[in-house]
């Protein structure tokens, strides 16, 4: 499988864009991060799949409209790129303002980016809450 | 990006698998499954996230020696086959008995597969509960 630095490192500056508009609640930016494709997809923590960039793009929408702030960091970043797909793996420690209520959760994710004419696009972001010891479920 | 019918199926196939294995609880299954690199990945829902076929290897023999039967369904089947990497998305709607506690969970799967010599392989099984309704955490 090929692997070449420049892939790896241009998907990994695409993941960093995606967390710098997660960071900035900024949609415009997210529109210039995600592929506009019918088939994009997003789970975002307990929420069910969400298929399609209008329903993906309307999620971000209402997470930012309800967001008054919000701060995190990525740590773990995994990054691997093959021809056409790249996939990442990262902690988000997430230091959240809803509503006057401050909260910090890890929570792990599974971003993947398509080559396209103009770059790498986010087409899936999976992410989900890593449980407590003794609230860990089995698969 | 490259989309081939027959890659599909392929990784169609090697998905299958991996649920067959998993429903058997299989280890040996799971072997041929998985690919055994280090860079390997694996979520289960709640855990952290486990790198190496090392450590993959042993969480399954783990839930396979603390699960009596699985039987699950698996719905919401979507397959991108790329030139050297794949990816699913589905429902995993479990019904298992654990030391004689017969629960019925729906888990959404992010499966990636990547190409060798001998046909797809999985790279990385990410794992999530979806939440009822009021449970939803924002992003």
């Amino acid at each position: 499988m090929p692997d070449l630095i420049g892939d790896r490192a241009a998907v990994a500056e695409a993941n960093a864009r995606f967390y710098q508009a997660f960071e900035a609640l900024d949609l415009a930016a997210m529109d210039a991060v995600w592929s506009h494709d019918e088939d994009v997809k997003c789970v975002h923590p307990g929420w069910p799949l969400l298929t399609g960039w209008g329903a993906v793009r309307e999620s971000w929408q209402a997470i930012f409209a309800n967001t008054e702030e919000m701060r995190f960091t990525i740590s773990d970043v995994r990054v691997v790129a093959g021809a056409d797909l790249g996939w990442v793996t990262c902690t988000e420690n997430i230091l959240s303002d809803v509503r006057g209520r401050v909260t910090v959760t890890a929570i792990l994710a599974t971003n993947l980016f398509a080559r396209d004419a103009d770059g790498w696009r986010m087409i899936h972001h999976h992410a989900s809450h890593v449980l407590a010891a003794g609230e860990v479920a089995e698969a």
